[in-house]
């Protein structure tokens, strides 16, 4: 094959074949193929698209380009879920011990936060001592012994799909669906896992700014995971403001034990509640949410929560160490004006966390585990002008300052009512 | 600026400012952006296209990554033609000596041939001595001089085209209106010419498969020139059968001194007089069918090429040595049927042309100099059974079968009488 007949075949919007599509994987993987080559073809494919069966020719490919675990020793069902990203999203930290408190194993290999949006293992850093990385082996052992093991990728898992990944963020290449669904697909199939639980995010905050693009995604979603004989459930979700009231890293993590320990803000229980009781019907599990209600109720998900703490390395300790991670500075967030809360500039909000210092602009930038905002309103919310509707806070007087100023302008006040966005579209 | 976002501006289908693609341009040619960024601009431009304002920027960034030379001083005008290519065309041969016989000076920088396309430098060099490799200080001074030139590009005019092609070529965005235009242009315009005449081929031999592409490149040729104060004239000419009888290497030399003699193939000797006259009437010379017709009738423009041949280290008695680069295999080519030649795939026969040995598949591939075809018919001719119809010829015997019998199959032939193409559409 020549690569650049691929590249003009795609070009031309003619489909590939699997073999076509491994021969373009490998030969860039294994140094073959230069990455101008692949760019240009990356770029055909943002504007050709993908056929289905091109999409999971890609994903079998970049499966096929690392190690696939396998679970199927294990007693219990494996499941695992995965968010297209936003801001305020501690659901995986929530829903991962609540349903291994359930009896379903949880193998979570997260990400970090980049850009506006926020990563798993950012936040799981800020625990002392805990580890997020480990090697295959002591991941499968911790799954198996403790229900739940939440780590950073390996490069034995999909290599090819961090090589595409680097050149795509560097080419304007991300925002393509059939990219993005070999992206996702093929780390989550390699996990070894039976069912899986989607939430596509949609809105102001979300990658998928319209419910269009979102339900476009979410139907190659669920295409490739039934090709590959996973179950596979999608959720279309709200993205139009931040989840919960806390964004940032150590905020999120207070809040996240907040939910598990039965509290929390509303939406983010709600959220956290229903993709639970969607792995739980998955696993075939009788009452999934009476199942969920009483693995909280009972204190056996904050305890499995602390448990795979421990089993991480992490100082439980330091959960309920009301000085840890304070931070040095905190500004007052205040109405401007009295009114109803008409809309939120998420992405924005997400780029005030960077201005914070709890953000990354850049792969390589540190990050500040104190730094974050809270907000206490949502949309439709109705305050009076002066009211105090959230804090900004961190290490850094001048950096809190600032994002404090950019936190503000992404809320959109009026007179008019306004409905609250639905939180679980579908 | 940051090459990311220019790509993302591209792919959206948004408009650069000039200054965003001189930022692409020189950056690449400084080797400050990487060849990965610009392989996917390239690809989004070839999606997304470029308005008027800025393919003149791409040619002025590109002209201005190297020299633009100057001919003012010289006391005539001053011009060149670009043909886009196609299989046989030797009218740079013709029409060079002729218009500098008739008192125009021609700086011509000229190309190889690659894949199914043949280049005038590539016939030129099987003169022996004949040296295409100048200085621009000898090409400069060979212009005034002699009147005409002959010769590769250099390294000074246009690195960045050079540069950019060389991507291109590799990343499949070849085919790009704006890109074509910008390459054709740029070279052309720092040659430091008054006048240029373009011809634009259409058909199953040429870049343009179809009339309407030609006329859009036309357009885009057309309204480059004038804005960079070229006078500009363009012709869309047949190439959907090889124009005149032979091509190859040594073969078009001889087929461009027969039409420099007087003689030669109908289409040649009236497709060299028509774009000749046209640059004689930019030149403002007064009666230029007369002045074409008397450069050729008194031997004139047939001095002047031996003239060229000798300023630039030829042997002129090359031309006129029977046993000069004679095949040492003939293959004649007879007519499968009786009945009428309706159509060729003209690309096909310039594929052949690499069988005998002829062209190259490859930039660094080598060539047979005596290797070539003769085709006495044209489309709309009738033959009987048997006929011969031409040859096939070069220094490999067993190469010189294979391209015989693919050039056989490049023939289509029918009971049905068919019309001529039209050689000159506009």
């Amino acid at each position: 094959m020549i690569p650049y007949d691929l590249i003009r075949k795609k070009q031309q919007g003619r489909a590939h074949t699997p073999e076509e599509i491994r021969f373009l994987v490998d030969a860039f993987t294994g140094g073959n193929l230069p990455d101008y080559q692949l760019a240009a073809w990356l770029m055909a494919v943002y504007f050709q698209g993908m056929t289905i069966d091109e999409r999971h020719g890609l994903v079998e490919a970049m499966i096929g380009s690392g190690q696939r675990l396998d679970f199927s020793h294990l007693d219990g069902y494996v499941a695992d879920k995965h968010s297209t990203g936003g801001v305020g999203d501690k659901v995986s930290l929530v829903l991962g011990p609540l349903v291994a408190a359930c009896g379903v194993y949880v193998p979570m290999l997260s990400g970090r936060g980049l850009g506006h949006t926020g990563g798993t293992l950012d936040k799981l850093d800020a625990i002392p001592g805990f580890r997020t990385g480990l090697g295959l082996d002591t991941f499968q052992r911790l799954v198996a012994e403790v229900g739940i093991c939440i780590m950073g990728q390996t490069d034995d898992i999909c290599p090819a799909d961090k090589q595409m990944y680097a050149l795509r963020d560097v080419t304007a290449t991300v925002g393509s669906i059939p990219l993005i669904c070999g992206s996702i697909m093929s780390k989550k199939i390699a996990e070894g896992i039976r069912g899986l639980v989607l939430d596509v995010k949609w809105g102001s905050g979300a990658f998928m700014a319209s419910l269009d693009e979102a339900r476009t995604l979410a139907r190659a979603l669920r295409e490739t995971g039934e090709a590959f004989n996973v179950d596979t459930m999608i959720r279309i979700t709200d993205m139009n403001q931040p989840l919960g009231r806390a964004a940032g890293i150590w905020c999120e993590v207070q809040e996240a034990v907040e939910v598990l320990e039965g509290g929390g803000p509303d939406d983010l229980a709600a959220l956290s509640k229903t993709l639970s009781v969607d792995i739980l019907r998955l696993a075939g599990i009788d009452h999934p949410d009476q199942a969920v209600e009483e693995a909280l109720s009972s204190g056996r998900a904050r305890e499995k929560f602390d448990e795979m703490v421990a089993a991480q390395g992490g100082d439980v300790k330091a959960l309920t160490d009301a000085v840890m991670h304070r931070p040095a500075v905190t500004i007052p967030l205040k109405a401007p004006r009295s009114g109803c809360l008409q809309a939120v500039d998420t992405y924005a909000c997400g780029l005030s966390l960077i201005t914070a210092g709890a953000g990354r602009r850049r792969q390589d930038d540190g990050l500040d585990p104190s730094g974050g905002f809270i907000l206490e309103v949502k949309i439709g919310d109705e305050v009076q002008a002066g009211e105090e509707i959230g804090r900004c806070f961190g290490a850094d007087r001048g950096k809190v300052e600032a994002a404090a100023g950019e936190l503000a302008a992404t809320l959109s006040w009026g007179e008019e009512k306004v409905e609250p966005p639905r939180l679980v579209v579908e």
